[in-house]
């Protein structure tokens, strides 16, 4: 039931995802049923290919995350954290009101041990061809340097086991090359970079180096991580409206990753866009489907002992 | 003397803005007088056109800013403040080492009583075909409120008298609309912002905003404008590379801004881009002449008195 148009949208996307993944992945669709049968049987679906759970109660986009969770025990995002905690489902995603997403992480799936705080990324389509990753993107404004040193770690492992790329080069987003540079925050966090052994760095990166080759996953505190993907955005709704997207460009459309997962808790939680089409909601899908394959969890959980 | 391709770019920018300023304006070129001559006389112009004033003394780009002007007294940017200093020029722009300027900003111009730190902007092309700036875009990595409230009136005061905007909007670059979202310093600026009377204050803008139409100027720390900046820098890239620049795009090239004002200082002070080519030199000319004739520094001394 989440996202700007769902039932539709996220039905549709559930249909798409099942052609792609095939009955090796069973998908499990919570929200109104009748809704739900209706429009599987109006685009000629068999219903027993998809596991349907009844939920009777929404989450607005606009309701408190934490008040809406606590007040709408039988809602889809609370149905779903709590099949993810019971371990009856590997993964949940939503397109539904992330505030009340991130609160049921960190209450009821939980924050990894040693993690002090879980963050959400960005893809970054890189002109080489590649795709590295940004993080924190939005949900810790405020960071300390070890909590940046985390997200590093955290980035790292995403994109060995989910993305494939060995040995990920890590750069620490700032003002300048040089390792004095930078605010507070980026200066104490460069001397803690330099001095693990736990991740790849490669040093600092500067905001032009953000589509390039120089790093594979690109560290920040939320506030700058949600400036850059919005400022990317913004790019992409400009290039597009110009009528100017080539197959580069074309890379920055949402729809083609879904969404972001919640890195740091102890399952795979995925984050979708309030305004998933069908295809973003099949793309979430698959992205959940690699996240939970990679054992992207255990590996976090190993790391942070 | 000052950038990568000087005396060369330097000399031909000069001798493109002389052909747009016309004789009302006095160009002093300071540098190597036998090369700037030779340069003038091969390219068919007349010396008696300009005034120079040798310098035997060069600032390399690498220097140490502080050490370098005093170690240098007899250098382009040393030379250039004390004229400055002493009212013999009305405007000083330089493409040379952008640290020895801001220096020589701080030490010799000096700031404006009562601004407590200056700051850089960078033009925003806006997609309706107007102009904006954001604020500040480097030097001020670590900001407090008062300072981020301190560039919105400078902002504003350059929007107003430079880019003759009326009643310029100002927005604080957030990562929400709403008031209480952001960091801790943009939700104490937020605070500080909405009480004042000084600026046209209309809230919080986030990255999308960032080339549309909601504000004229955008406010945030520096390290946050440098990373928004190279960001954009990035994109232009990108587009001019694959061979998609428009008109609109073609609006990013940094050679149509020339380089940026050092705002809440006592005179103009122009810091222009190191690799600045002639037509990057040509309009930090004819922007200089702008502010001077705008007679900014006395606004903003009248604004913060």
């Amino acid at each position: 039931m989440g996202g700007d148009f769902a039932p539709e949208a996220t039905t549709l996307g559930a249909i798409l995802a099942k052609k792609e993944l095939g009955s090796s992945v069973e998908l499990v669709l919570l929200g109104d049923e009748s809704e739900i049968v209706k429009i599987l049987e109006r685009e000629g679906e068999n219903k027993s290919d998809f596991t349907i759970i009844h939920t009777d109660q929404v989450i607005e986009m606009g309701e408190h995350p934490a008040r809406a969770l606590s007040k709408n025990p039988n809602s889809s995002i609370s149905v779903g954290f709590e099949l993810l905690r019971r371990k009856e489902i590997d993964g949940f995603g939503s397109a539904g009101n992330s505030g009340a997403m991130l609160v049921g992480s960190m209450l009821t799936v939980k924050p990894v041990p040693g993690v002090i705080r879980p963050c959400i990324l960005s893809a970054l389509p890189k002109e080489d061809g590649s795709e590295g990753i940004i993080l924190d993107v939005g949900i810790n404004a405020d960071c300390k340097p070890d909590v940046l040193n985390q997200f590093a770690l955290l980035g790292s492992l995403y994109a060995q086991n989910v993305c494939g790329i060995e040995n990920p080069k890590v750069g620490l987003l700032n003002i300048g090359e040089e390792s004095e540079k930078g605010n507070l925050l980026t200066q104490a966090t460069y001397y803690l970079m330099n001095k693990t052994k736990e991740f790849n760095f490669i040093g600092n990166v500067e905001g032009r180096d953000i589509f390039g080759s120089k790093a594979d996953v690109i560290v920040c505190d939320g506030f700058t991580g949600n400036v850059v993907l919005k400022e990317a955005e913004a790019f992409y709704s400009l290039i597009a409206r110009r009528g100017l997207l080539d197959d580069y460009f074309k890379r920055f459309n949402y729809e083609n990753y879904g969404g972001t997962p919640v890195l740091g808790v102890n399952a795979p939680v995925m984050i979708g866009h309030g305004i998933s089409s069908p295809k973003a909601i099949k793309n979430l899908l698959c992205l959940t489907k690699e996240i939970v394959h990679s054992n992207l969890s255990d590996k976090i959980k190993e790391a942070f002992v």
